[in-house]
């Protein structure tokens, strides 16, 4: 049995009033007034439709990862994406959101590590909140709500980096790094951003994530490369490289289509909380508008230096605006989302072309898309804040007049987390190659690996050529 | 700071007492009530819940679309309906918003064009609201909540046409078409009827937009396919028609249900307000009994007429059972929307194939599902209406014992809009035709708008014969 | 006008206040309050988005049937799917609901039969209530909010039967068996569980259907499967079983997660009413757990005994640990929800190489899915339930401290259940094969059913060999 103590949630004033008044719901003898409840029946409804919206998200990365790559290796890609999101429950559950969200120091969470079992007040909040879990106290859902939405977001980071590994790493070899990176690397960082840690003490902000969880997958994913190398036959040896096309536009188009949709729930829900809904509408125009800017920016790009629009930038295009506008969602005007997504669409049919050129081969574009987006949306908060536009006092940035502090700050971030997470990632990929091995035999990748992992083929009975 | 007038929400009675008890949200400063704030924070998450869905309907049409024509066309109608909604979002942002819903006259709206940047009180209501918006003035959602949900209606408009100029569109001509059609069209019969026009005054009533969404459509895709003639070699020389059966029933059939899906947001979410849940509850069963119902009909007349269900007119059932309760879903009965259905049904069977014998080339049948159905429903409500059935006075239908004047108001409607629509899109057409040309080169039709538009083809490996 | 009271519902005492107003909704002269009917609001969102999520479902069943079936059957098969709703929705309207819902006696509902036309004062709940559904009188939502969340449980009921009998059925004999199934028999049993019959009250539990829905489906379609006899060339003169691997693993893939999705609608939205957010928050991670840690063991055990990682194993395995903690999910504690996962993974795995070897012919493995798991999880609730631990006081599980008591019960109502749905589908099923015929010829099953049935195929221009 508990009351609601002062200040229930931002701003507001506390009403004794409506201690006066008892109402009684599902769990017996509490003394919240329906009203209360209602808010936290509201705000939970909320989190746990965004959290199905991300989970959803699942099925988007398996589509344009899937389709953008060849008939031969479907099956092992859409296995990758399936399981994947086990794995990272699995291990988010076991220890990656203590270490995330628990209380500790600047660096790792500390206290409820395992297994979620920490002390906790919810859906108590702020000062009335005690528990292992400070870092989310200021929304007033039920920890299960916290959690869930939050493994969701997990579940993005380890997806991504299959995208970069795509067509040649090792089934099992790929489990083993998203289990690690979920239950240790995403947290650590995360912990830093979300948990209470540095960053978020020196006043980095990202709303949703283009750092926290895009640019993480991305490094880890450019880790992978390195030590992976390109698909066989990727090159030729006289320096030209080989096209790839994808063999699914339908599915890659559905995947991207879902992954826009999805990403309603991966902006706006980041509020976990509904307020008075202004910031939650306000963050839903954002996000689409930077979309739909990248997608005219990516297809006019596209026109102009490769003779034709071609619908896998198209589609990157789109991608590449809702990485970049998950961090400053929140924090920028709706023109500052509409310039962060013509940017972003030009940024990335630039680097598509750049990376392929480099000899660094990214099958569908994860690195294009998550990594260099989410370093331009975390910078673009230092760029186009606005203080307060939508209740966070984040300070101006620098197109706001606040200077060049906002933008330093998040440099040191981005570069903070890019230095942790691709070492990191180095590390495990590196002890990995050495120990049981990262990349499937050169037959296997031939003949690709839906036999040679699987035993079985995606489209039986379709006369393919791969 | 603000208050809360009289009347808040309809029908309920407003409790002085309330205004004793201040609580302040995110937006500092407002005196609003817990439940006030609730109530908006409901009502907002209940309209974004709604956009998010009718946003997902862009990849139904896309599925649809592209699953009913043919492979090697299929890169360029993916293409064609992932930009079509950016398209839109830019212009309606630019200024068909304010055309649409701008303070002006009967005819269109004068305040606030541009960039959606009125003065704006909401979620103040009715008379508490002041602003440019005044005809949204009675949802109590913030501004960018009716922005986008409205936006995710724009969009939708905006593909019907593409469906039907598939598989011989020039990309671009059909890219500015669109952009003038939701900039300016679109948003001038809207404001007659959803934006305080000479409809709206006359008492039309196009609940979620038979004729203000889909019957536009189709009026614009009618327009189009004259000027732009049938799919090379689709009619013979000796006057029969050449089948051209789709390449994927698969994701036609994914695409149809994901239409259905998204219809819960687009029916139930016009009411743009929760309320007491009794409308849309009403709304939901309303929407889903004649999609039902319609199937049912479609299906047996296939049957009859084809002696084999025809699982494209199976599918094109449930859409045309959707777009004809679209106008009526609240406000006629479950029985009357089951006979709305009915007849939907059977309409889509027989216009598709009459719209074939007369050579007005169609290939996904969207004028028989969008324009027949959508003027169709548009004019059940001046039949099947039930005054107050969900709380509007509509007054009541013929069947109900009103007489035939709803009727003839919804019969003045559907012609006006479609005089006005149609009229517009052919000059339109017609000027582009006339310069920049909106038919591919034969050639290129008979290759596929894949190579020839994009530079890639959809499948690639499958063994394909088009 | 007036103010809340002390213990509003659940466990609440009923103020006699409330009995001197007339409620009533929709229709003026409500007195609610705000908050009041805020809660109903709320609850009625919930509960229609559920309802979405569940619709959205046949999408799912649509794709993992068709996916993991053969090309020349895939037009049958998503028609039967998109039909198979349509059916369900019309008879579940015309009597299923009542005779489910409607006040009776311990067998069957009697009262409002037809056409929902009861009479009904919902959203008052539990006292308060007086009408012909009384059942469902402790959620406080509209009546048509009720029905179309039922509709939707109903409609997956019929399509698991689909799964079943795919790829030799007469499509016309399962719309016939698909309408019985959801008009009589379906509601029969679910009155027994959910409607105020025997089994509720001998403290039977089943949350969200792993009885009520799955093992019903899987029981219909056990008799089908039984007269229907395996596919043509599917077991060799020598005994030995023919591979017929799926045609398409992206759209299977593409199902299992719009499943996954769905689910989330499923079982969370089962409590009907949000409550203070606890419930719904932790029914959503017991879900998520048990799916994950299926996928987990299923992937394993398909390794070890099939020496690669089969894909189709690892879909349904997904689909068993949701099968499975679909009556246990309010009742058990997340580490629980977690074995009875595990466990389901591998019962799933073994079941589908048991069936084939006693050459029962379940094309995708649906009575491994739903049947099977349908069972475990039902039993499951009486071994992990812990009393009260979302509300619901089941009494404590065998693992729980609680003996034997709950199991038996569970045991009881997994035999009575199973007996009168076999027994009435065979009855069915015998009737149709000795009348109209359940089985097309065997040249139209070699040839494919799509020819046959519809008169077209799904793939038209692709190379394909069945």
């Amino acid at each position: 049995m508990f009351f609601i103590k002062n200040r229930l949630w931002k701003r507001g004033i506390f009403v004794i009033f409506f201690l006066l008044i008892s109402a009684s719901f599902i769990v017996a003898e509490t003394t919240l007034t329906l009203p209360e409840t209602l808010k936290i029946a509201l705000d939970t409804v909320w989190v746990l439709f965004a959290t199905f919206l991300i989970f959803f998200m699942n099925l988007g990365f398996a589509m344009v990862e899937s389709g953008l790559c060849r008939a031969k290796n479907t099956v092992n890609i859409l296995a990758k994406n399936f399981i994947v999101f086990s794995v990272a429950s699995i291990s988010f559950w076991i220890i990656g959101f203590g270490l995330m969200f628990g209380n500790g120091n600047e660096f790792i969470g500390l206290e409820g590590v395992f297994f979620v079992t920490g002390t906790d007040a919810s859906p108590m909040i702020n000062e009335a909140y005690t528990g292992a879990y400070t870092a989310l106290s200021w929304t007033s859902v039920p920890l299960w709500a916290k959690f869930i939405f939050q493994l969701a977001f997990a579940g993005t980071a380890a997806t991504i980096v299959s995208g970069v590994v795509a067509e040649r790493v090792k089934f099992h070899s790929f489990i083993i790094f998203s289990f690690i990176l979920i239950a240790v690397m995403y947290p650590i960082t995360g912990h830093w951003i979300w948990g209470g840690g540095w960053l978020q003490s020196m006043k980095f902000f990202d709303f949703a994530g283009s750092t926290v969880v895009h640019s993480v997958g991305g490094w880890a994913g450019l880790a992978a490369v390195l030590f992976l190398g390109p698909r066989y036959g990727k090159y030729r040896a006289d320096g030209t490289s080989n096209m790839m096309p994808g063999h699914n536009m339908s599915t890659a188009t559905l995947g991207a289509l879902v992954l826009w949709f999805g990403w309603f729930g991966f902006n706006p829900g980041s509020t976990m909380a509904v307020g008075d809904g202004g910031a939650i509408a306000h963050i839903v125009v954002t996000t689409n508008t930077a979309a739909v800017m990248a997608v005219a920016s990516a297809t006019i790009t596209s026109w102009v230096i490769q003779k034709k629009p071609d619908l896998s930038m198209i589609l990157n295009g789109a991608l590449a605006g809702l990485v970049a506008i998950t961090a400053p969602c929140a924090f920028v005007s709706v023109p500052g989302a509409a310039i962060i997504g013509l940017i972003a669409g030009c940024i990335v049919v630039l680097a598509v072309l750049f990376f392929d050129k480099i000899k660094i081969d990214d099958p569908v574009g994860a690195l294009s898309v998550h990594l260099l987006n989410g370093i331009w949306g975390t910078l673009a908060v230092g760029l186009f804040a606005i203080d307060g536009i939508t209740g966070t006092p984040t300070g101006n940035g620098l197109f706001a007049g606040g200077g060049f502090s906002l933008l330093a700050t998040q440099a040191i971030g981005v570069l903070a987390v890019g230095a942790f997470t691709f070492g990191g990632s180095a590390l495990v990929w590196g002890i990995l190659k050495a120990t049981i091995g990262i990349r499937v035999p050169q037959a296997e990748e031939i003949k690709g690996l839906d036999i040679g992992e699987h035993g079985g083929e995606a489209y039986n009975g379709f006369q393919i050529i791969n």
